[in-house]
């Protein structure tokens, strides 16, 4: 673990989320909630499932990508962002809603579904070799290249507030939830969720779930001093695979109750259990939290917990029970 | 092929559906619509997904048998039925929320998780030889032994007449619906669809998509004569092994443009693209119209097609794709 800056800057309010909902009204689907009778049975918990795999693009990330590109004032309209593919996706297809050229760089070792996506959505795609200090070098080139505007994937308070879109809904729709849970990666959907939460319903318990191999964030939260990965960990969850970003920790510090860790067999039990109970295809992040809760580690029996599903953009050939073969007679 | 009676007896009209319809209202989930973009651009259509995949027990049946079981009337209130699975699971769950005993007779061959769901539901299960032979004769047992009424799976007024409350749902969001389409087992939901298309939208044309392996209704639609399978096809549509029932030949008849067939290894690839695409796991059942859009033989380049998603329980070993190792260290 490398030991990393601790200063927050802007972080996002409460007010924030809602001129951010106002925003994207008619600019990202409002997905559905979801209740799945044979998983609360398995769990023994009342679980409802904010659909973000059902989102544009597959992911949660197009409420932040597009509340910050609304923001940005630019005479080029050139936006970036480096990405391991879902924020790439979204940026690029809010810039195409809006009008601007969008370059994304991507690691080497992202999701090849989720390359094709950013590639599908217009934008330029440069890679890069994993780890953050290369992302961040092949950006910087980028931007001196074309003068883009920059849309961090997390440590971005607009960002921030966007996430916290799907919690606003999901609040919204369930004012009685006990427990609200998202992934972590770099900490921005969490982030989002922990300040919907607190204001909306602020008996609610706010708890991030990670995988043991990229477990900075459970090791920042409890240690009090944000720490980051080596490199790039090979978690099957691709979207978890970054370090916790500065305004995600300084949030997660006053409004997150806690953040697990889940082993890489419970993540993609917990992707079958998905498939079998909810019928629904979420990619290895979104089953993160769902190991912990079909583990029994979060909430309480009885209790109803709301958990954000942050995507569904799988490539088959990733997850062991879904490389069988590709066709009956193959 | 052998051929079968022609009497179709009461037939539902639109009237019936509307009266459904409002009978369900709180009873059944209003699913959602589903429009994908990656769907869309791989077969050039506008594609609407209505999700039954997504209903209570997980299959449209729950509108038809709970449609039905309202009104019956019966001094034991015990109710039972043959099914291969998802009328029997949807039977018993509106047997349980309404008070009634329910008994399921059901093949030997069903789906397991569809056996489980019957079970799941709280109903008593018989089990049979596959083949409609078997299952009327084992029905009957029942019904001496215990009193029941009978629902029956797709040949009953008051089943068709609930199966159309999907189109008709569909149709009231998006009425201007080139093509609607569903899969066609013993004909219920594709019947019952085309009583809502041809009265909502008298422009739309309905095509219903069957198993080559099972393809009765097709021959029968293209004959002018009914005929039925000769005991249960192997095709992996298991809800779709069935033939096809008096009262829906008579509606297809009268109401349904065109039936087609698509082979085992398009329905397989069909449930692939799903999961791809659309993120959803739908029963091999309910791939079977998407195989046919796959292939561009279901309407017209660039008109809208609205799909009734049957089902969405799988048995995750049947499915060659799905049947990889089941963890990581399996």
């Amino acid at each position: 673990m490398s030991r990393l800056g601790q200063s927050a800057g802007d972080l996002p309010t409460f007010d924030d989320v809602v001129a951010a909902h106002d925003r994207l009204l008619g600019r990202v689907l409002r997905t559905p909630v979801m209740n799945f009778p044979r998983f609360d049975a398995r769990v023994g918990r009342r679980v409802l499932f904010k659909c973000e795999n059902l989102q544009h693009v597959g992911a949660f990330k197009l409420r932040g990508a597009t509340n910050a590109l609304l923001q940005l004032e630019s005479k080029t309209k050139v936006v970036a962002t480096h990405s391991s593919g879902n924020h790439g996706a979204a940026l690029a297809r809010a810039a195409r809603e809006l009008g601007w050229r969008c370059v994304v760089v991507a690691p080497r070792d992202a999701s090849a579904v989720k390359l094709q996506s950013i590639r599908t959505e217009g934008a330029e795609l440069v890679s890069c070799e994993p780890g953050l200090v290369a992302r961040e070098a092949a950006l910087a080139e980028v931007v001196a290249r074309t003068g883009a505007a920059v849309v961090h994937p997390f440590d971005d308070a607009q960002v921030i507030a966007g996430q916290g879109t799907a919690a606003l809904e999901l609040l919204s729709e369930y004012p009685d939830i006990d427990v609200l849970t998202a992934p972590v990666g770099g900490g921005g959907l969490l982030s989002g969720t922990a300040i919907a939460g607190k204001s909306m319903a602020p008996s609610c318990r706010v708890i991030g779930v990670e995988p043991e191999m990229a477990d900075d964030a459970a090791r920042s939260f409890h240690g009090g001093i944000r720490v980051g990965v080596q490199g790039s960990p090979a978690t099957i969850a691709d979207g978890l695979r970054g370090s916790i970003g500065v305004r995600p920790f300084a949030i997660f510090r006053s409004q997150v109750d806690d953040v697990l860790t889940v082993s890489e067999r419970a993540i993609v039990h917990a992707m079958r259990i998905a498939l079998e109970d909810l019928r629904l295809l979420i990619e290895p992040s979104s089953a993160v939290p769902l190991a912990a809760l079909i583990e029994g580690r979060l909430g309480q029996a009885g209790e109803t917990i709301g958990v954000i599903v942050s995507g569904g953009n799988v490539d088959l050939s990733v997850c062991p029970f879904l490389a069988g073969r590709a066709s009956l007679n193959a």
